[in-house]
């Protein structure tokens, strides 16, 4: 039995893992699934990387929480690293899942495919407080493309808008290509949230960064957690274990 | 529940979704597979895309059809684009399975791979009726390799030559982009009609030609309505769904 | 009802396929599993290509085994293309699971990654028969990324170390590609044996090198036979057959 520490994407809270975590504790893991500073109904979003970043670690530090599978979905992905490289001992493995990976210097919005970047930044400009927003039209069909319409249009209500500010952070990145930290990267074969076919799309685009890792993939879509929560139960499992 | 019009590919005429309809009409769905002018059995062979064109867009107009989802495989993706442009408003979504997108100006032709493109015109030239057959081994080999062989066999007798014409005829698409129908791609993950790890594969090629549409993915070869046509038919679902 | 020959890869013997053979037998098939020359434990590592494919073919020529379908994993696709030349009139089909596909005056070494190809070097010189070993965090991470701690941690007990001279033999094949042998690639989608995302991976690169051949495709990692040996039997048998 493993501990799991699920960290949301962009446009989501914690509360995105509700279906999956049930699953895992179903089957005797302990989860947990923090809020990222900046995110979910109600939250400040005046935020940078680093104070998404510093919300996930005092959040570990605060439960004093040990010995657990760290998993990022997409966004995440960023954060969990930075987590890493400041409380290292304390993580069993990381999992990335349809994950961007961060190395030294870089800017998660260098990794947006050119159109999206410019109508990102487009959206930000015209929202009152520097955020992103996403319409139902992109949840829909390059989000959530594997489910129905019913659980599509559920779930878009738990969305809200996504601070920019963090993609377009440098990150500084010192020690982690050398952290001797089993990382595991989790590809849905459907995920369009990068377009599929492009240089910028996940794999290997990202899951390459992370040098040597454990590769696996799954049927499915960006928002497998809402399509398919026991489905992406088992495979967060197949991924975290040693 | 919905509307379905499945519109065959080459070799093949109405009978190919025999199976797929039983599971979709089964699921409470209503199904139409016209079969397209120049094909089937007893047809007459010397069409154009023109006219293959006309044959499924005066179907529709005779069974006065409306807010349909309209399913191409293959070779139909040419004429239900064609068909969109005709007549838009009686359509509810697009669905290309392994299929081939037109453009304006574009020529089928030329998106096959240039073996397979120099030995359907010597083949056409062979024949009496400008056709292109095709033979057991290509077809169990490249078209319906998941199938067992007695599926493979069954299936073959369903066959006919397919006209060559239509794939040379040089497309006219004026406003097929720019119409507000949603469109969906659907990919069989084992196709090899068109081959896999080459340009020409149907996806991104095909696909991104889309611009903004719903992607999935599914187990199988290009023949999936033979060899697995509850799978295939689950899967018109998934894609053809608001 | 068919005769398969399953010829193990690098690092494994004849031992690799026991799940596999449980299920293709129980299904009614007969099954044979050699393990190769300079291979297994115990085995006179000092062997070069033609020492390993003799072996091959003098097992079947002892046994005198007729109209079987013979199997390769990985490193086997060598040994049975040139056994294919040596004996092609007793071979109903060659099926290649995640296998090297070799062509005349290629060597094997060629088709490994710069990085894995130096690493193997370095290896070998270092050990005191010239071999490749294998350390469980490499077998666990890229090779049976897919199975649980427990099964990778059962067969990595079943690892011996890999003769590194026939990966460096050059390769004279002048038959093979035009016996008219039917022949099949089958791909595990999570195989990480060879990085996906490079020109190396098994697909298109080795598969393509078959010409006209079935190509099927099966969730898994490289290691099929252990994480999953129902599923592989199943696939083998949808390979193998006519």
């Amino acid at each position: 039995m493993y501990t799991f520490i699920l960290v949301h994407g962009s446009w989501h809270d914690g509360r995105a893992w509700e279906g999956v975590q049930k699953h895992l504790e179903g089957a005797g893991h302990k989860t947990f699934a923090p809020t990222l500073a900046g995110h979910g109904p109600d939250a400040d979003r005046s935020v940078t990387m680093k104070d998404v970043t510093r919300s996930l670690v005092d959040y570990i530090i605060e439960k004093d929480l040990n010995d657990f599978v760290l998993v990022a979905h997409s966004f995440a992905g960023f954060p969990i690293s930075l987590t890493a490289e400041q409380i290292p001992d304390r993580i069993r493995r990381l999992v990335y899942f349809s994950a961007f990976i961060p190395f030294d210097g870089c800017i998660m919005m260098d990794d947006v495919a050119p159109e999206n970047r410019q109508l990102f930044r487009d959206l930000a400009k015209q929202s009152k407080d520097n955020t992103i927003p996403v319409d139902y039209n992109f949840w829909r069909e390059m989000l959530i493309n594997d489910a129905d319409g019913d659980t599509a249009q559920k779930y878009f209500e738990y969305l809200t808008p996504e601070p920019i500010q963090p993609l377009e952070d440098k990150i500084e990145l010192k020690t982690f290509n050398t952290l001797p930290l089993p990382k595991s990267y989790l590809l849905a074969t459907d995920d369009m949230a990068i377009a599929q076919g492009t240089e910028y799309w996940w794999h290997p685009r990202h899951s390459s960064r992370l040098g040597f890792y454990r590769f696996l993939s799954t049927p499915g879509s960006h928002e497998l957690m809402f399509s398919n929560p026991e489905g992406l139960a088992k495979m967060i499992v197949a991924a975290g274990r040693d």
